[in-house]
């Protein structure tokens, strides 16, 4: 699916918002790919982002799958209206191994109120991408907010 | 619902293996209540925690959501038996302000292979608590896991 | 928690909006329960509501849990204002035996728009209630249709 | 994604133990598509099937689309093993309107104990089809049962 975006510089929207959100800079995500309803978050592995058995903490993987969506679903919003996760489903299906952790947010059906995104998550080396989580997530947008 | 430890060192095994999760210790969560089948979660207000708006960011949320169910789960199993998150839903159902976060995570139906839980996390000031978000949870027991 | 309905006739709104789902006729549900809030939904064993092992099919808890909740959230709208369910989650935890369904569908987050409820799915006999399903639902309110 | 069934008799099984699911028989759903890890079920309007504003009731979307996610899942299995809906979630995102709907169950992540699914419901008319709900599934296999 492509998607025509509504406001010609959805681009720096996306960027300003991501970059407001303190969270991804924590975990160091950043933006890997941005288009219309498309958007990749990346998030290289530290130590302080797994869990006990050493694969990425599912907090990790959920955070960057909830990002990407939203920010796929902001990128077809007018200017002058925010995004909000109102509810998500995620499935685990592999363990959080790899380099990096890359999240694929996609708009499946846009909508005035509510947008229904996917994300699907893979761990990545330089050799190979591996899905470790895919999961379905519900945004609404708002008006009077800028991000 | 009350429920039977059948590991007597339940409460050792939930403090170790939280304490090897890296993650809960990037985000400052502390265990604020154990007994068996309920695991409480806080989290301080702290600014590298929030999104764009200046809520919690719903990763966080998530997080301390997936994490308290996940050890409510644990504290049930037998010793040796490890434990993974296969999958969960969440609604946000509030702007994630406060002081604190607390996530409750309950039991709801243990069993060999899955045990599925809830848990509500709510935004807690000296004064208040309010529901910001509610989950079901779908955890997984794996022999030959010490955590 | 107890909920104040905006329209004094809420339970005759949701009788006549009941009657008019077809398939709740088809598969023999009926109201057992209802107040502001709070809807119950039963539905007797019948061979055609079966799977292939001889419980009730995941589909029949399913439209039951998701037409109490459905009501549920219903039952507190403005008069002139219609429900439609924009997503759910639920866990089917135990095998749907017994005589009869109880679904339970409460308002856990009443909203403007959007509306968050609960809904647990007994399998019933005379003697005994075993939790068989639970669900997360969400409810959106439309303006300008009856039901 | 193309999967190797490991029963060259999986057609069969899977046929066999869709027509055992009476409940698929009242709701007149039938198989329209099937090769190892793909299911699709149809199912044709009928006024029975229907919610208050003449669409497709959401629980006979769901009740297909889970069928067709279960069956997807258990063309995959061993002879002697069934299938089991641990949980599932679902957004409905169009009015279930048509000629018939059509239910895709798909494979994304085979396992020995689950395997996850997605499934897409499209409205359909002779001209046309339009996606109405996506959802994910966690099927169980389970030894000792021949369905």
């Amino acid at each position: 699916m492509t998607f025509q975006p509504r406001d010609p510089e959805f681009a720096e929207r996306v960027q300003a918002s991501f970059a407001a959100q303190a969270f991804m800079g924590l975990i160091g995500a950043e933006i890997g790919h941005l288009v219309p309803g498309e958007v990749d978050l990346v998030c290289a592995k530290r130590d302080d982002l797994l869990q006990q058995h050493g694969y990425f903490h599912a907090g990790v993987t959920s955070s960057i799958a909830d990002s990407a969506a939203g920010y796929a679903a902001f990128s077809l919003f007018e200017a002058g209206h925010g995004v909000l996760t109102t509810e998500y489903k995620i499935n685990l299906v592999a363990p959080g191994s790899g380099e990096r952790l890359i999240a694929r947010g996609r708009v499946i059906k846009p909508g005035r109120t509510l947008t229904v995104c996917r994300s699907d998550v893979f761990a990545a080396t330089d050799d190979d991408e591996v899905l470790i989580a895919t999961g379905l997530f519900t945004m609404m947008q708002l008006a009077g907010l800028e991000s």
